[in-house]
């Protein structure tokens, strides 16, 4: 990685979901300014939300998200962050860099400022390793490597689908860990980048998210949550854990640790308890569920996966709450929309 | 893990193979003077290895162990550290480490010596979590916990069998990388701990190494490397996989990462590149071995699991060569001279 960034900013857009002004973006100008934002305003669509001067936007409210999708628009949640997967619809670009509003440039252990979204292409741009673990972690870095004992025919690696950047300062705690541990802050800078094993699932966290539309974009569907629904703080778990299991059968890799944000705000622990409590349940069943899922092999594009998935959602998991009839129901939705939005060919490649 | 961390020293043995004076000793004394060391000396037995006074330590050289093991010496390798395996096998206490004799005291970021035995001991005192990844790694570390997401179910973790500490300056390179980046050195402090997930093998390294000789001793065999085999540099790799396998049949977790050792010596990479080239081969059909790999669920301690891995290892390794059939009736021989010096009961204890 000793060649510079290459700065892909007409190739990625920046996501943010949104129910407010956007002063946060002040801090970010010398890095989000050359990229083009997708804002996604949640909540009553006849408020205005304030960008910052000079960046270049498009913003979406629940009026244009239902007169562009229709019927369909019924799949992307209301009052509920999990909005923002309609940004990662309309983009025409191939990576997508997601933040949540809360969140501000952390500082390295030297003082320095970090460029989130730099760390996110470099993630994005070199291979990942899900077939065998690198004790010395991400082996493309500078100074590092495979190691003794790192089978030579698995070191060319797999295309990256998903960079998952973590948090300084406040951490992505559930309720219940909130409220034992109210004054908890993650001050520990780890220095590193690693793939995630094929055949592990991950905690995927939307705040702080970068992606390869192409690869994997059409299975970051962030679910069904907040207005009207059973659940919420699930959103980018839900995706998570189907962007996992897919990238695993497709051959692509996901990346957690490096880039840091900071963020700024714990959010209100007894409102997150409301709700997560069906998730704190439900995800007991969840997990095995995805921890034992096969695709068939002629689930060759991430589409194809998903419609898979979404069957086997209704058939395996409705049985633990009407919910996710309902919601295997969207994700089929989700996908139509998508391929409407997306014809075929400018989106959803995957490797045969 | 705010509690001051337990000595263990009657608990804990430091296994050193070695074929000179241990003045590397002197630097460790503030952290190993307390616990007892096995010394195993590689090489001419007629040789006298002095150890720097003050240290507690019993010594074994090759008639050592031959006079103990009788024609079951045949499975400790001479002329190789591999022979470090001995030291395990006759040690009586619970825990082991073993380190390299050019493994120095590293520093960490702020300039604090690192007792790297402490550190092995905080990771085997506290649980492993193989069946789901933590973004934010050791959840039982200070200042951390599990993130969002991450199932209540699994939080309890399972025991800590194994814990693969790093190397600061002289990474642990293979002969070809040694070739290809001889001035490379590793800077990158990353302050972290993980969980290598179930169903991910990583590339065990010996020199700075920690394991409950309990929960995994009678698997954490060297095979045979050195003088008379075709190999070396593979006997801490192949101990690695032995044991993740069955740790992960076991439900027994493997750590990585901290502590850090400063390992001052590149070893010769034209010498490793003999030692190690037919291992560059073989690897490549060791490691689908060992992922496809299934242990009958009879096999409920660690020995029955090694018996029964000797067998597949016959089974199926002996095609790539006829190294693997004698390697395989070695590892048989090495579980019957571990139960001779090890009486049921006394060790192998494994979760049934």
């Amino acid at each position: 990685m000793a060649s510079p960034t290459p700065l892909l900013n007409d190739e990625l857009d920046i996501v943010i979901p949104t129910i407010r002004n956007l002063d946060f973006l002040e801090m970010w100008r010398p890095f989000f300014q050359p990229y083009h934002l997708i804002i996604v305003q949640d909540g009553d669509p006849s408020k205005t939300i304030k960008v910052p001067e000079g960046f270049d936007y498009e913003l979406y409210n629940r009026n244009d998200i239902n007169r562009i999708l229709g019927p369909k628009a019924s799949c992307i949640s209301f009052k509920d962050s999990a909005c923002r997967c309609f940004g990662y619809m309309v983009s025409k670009k191939k990576y997508i860099y997601t933040i949540d509003d809360d969140c501000f440039v952390a500082n390295d252990p030297s003082g320095h400022k970090i460029n989130a979204l730099e760390q996110h292409i470099k993630n994005l741009l070199c291979p990942s390793t899900p077939y065998f673990f690198n004790t010395l972690y991400e082996p493309f870095r500078e100074g590092a490597d495979f190691v003794r004992g790192y089978p030579f025919s698995l070191r060319e690696g797999v295309p990256t689908a998903v960079s998952h950047g973590l948090w300084l300062n406040i951490p992505d705690y559930d309720a219940p860990t909130q409220l034992v541990k109210p004054l908890e802050r993650n001050t520990r800078y780890v220095d590193a980048i690693l793939t995630i094993p094929k055949g592990t699932l991950f905690p995927m966290c939307g705040m702080n998210l970068a992606f390869d539309r192409d690869l994997i974009g059409a299975a970051m569907y962030f679910g069904l949550m907040g207005d009207g629904q059973p659940i919420g703080r699930y959103d980018d778990m839900w995706a998570g854990w189907c962007c996992k299991v897919i990238c695993d059968h497709l051959g692509l890799g996901i990346k957690t640790g490096l880039p840091y944000i900071y963020h700024s705000k714990a959010s209100n622990p007894f409102v997150n308890l409301r709700k997560e409590y069906k998730g704190i349940f439900w995800q007991e069943d969840i997990i095995p569920f995805f921890q034992s899922l096969v695709l068939p092999k002629e689930a060759t594009t991430v589409q194809k996966c998903y419609i898979e998935l979404a069957k086997q959602v209704k058939e395996k998991l409705s049985k633990v709450d009407p919910y996710f009839d309902k919601l295997a129901d969207a994700m089929v939705t989700w996908i139509e929309a998508w391929d409407e939005l997306n014809p075929a060919g400018a989106s959803g490649k995957a490797k045969a």
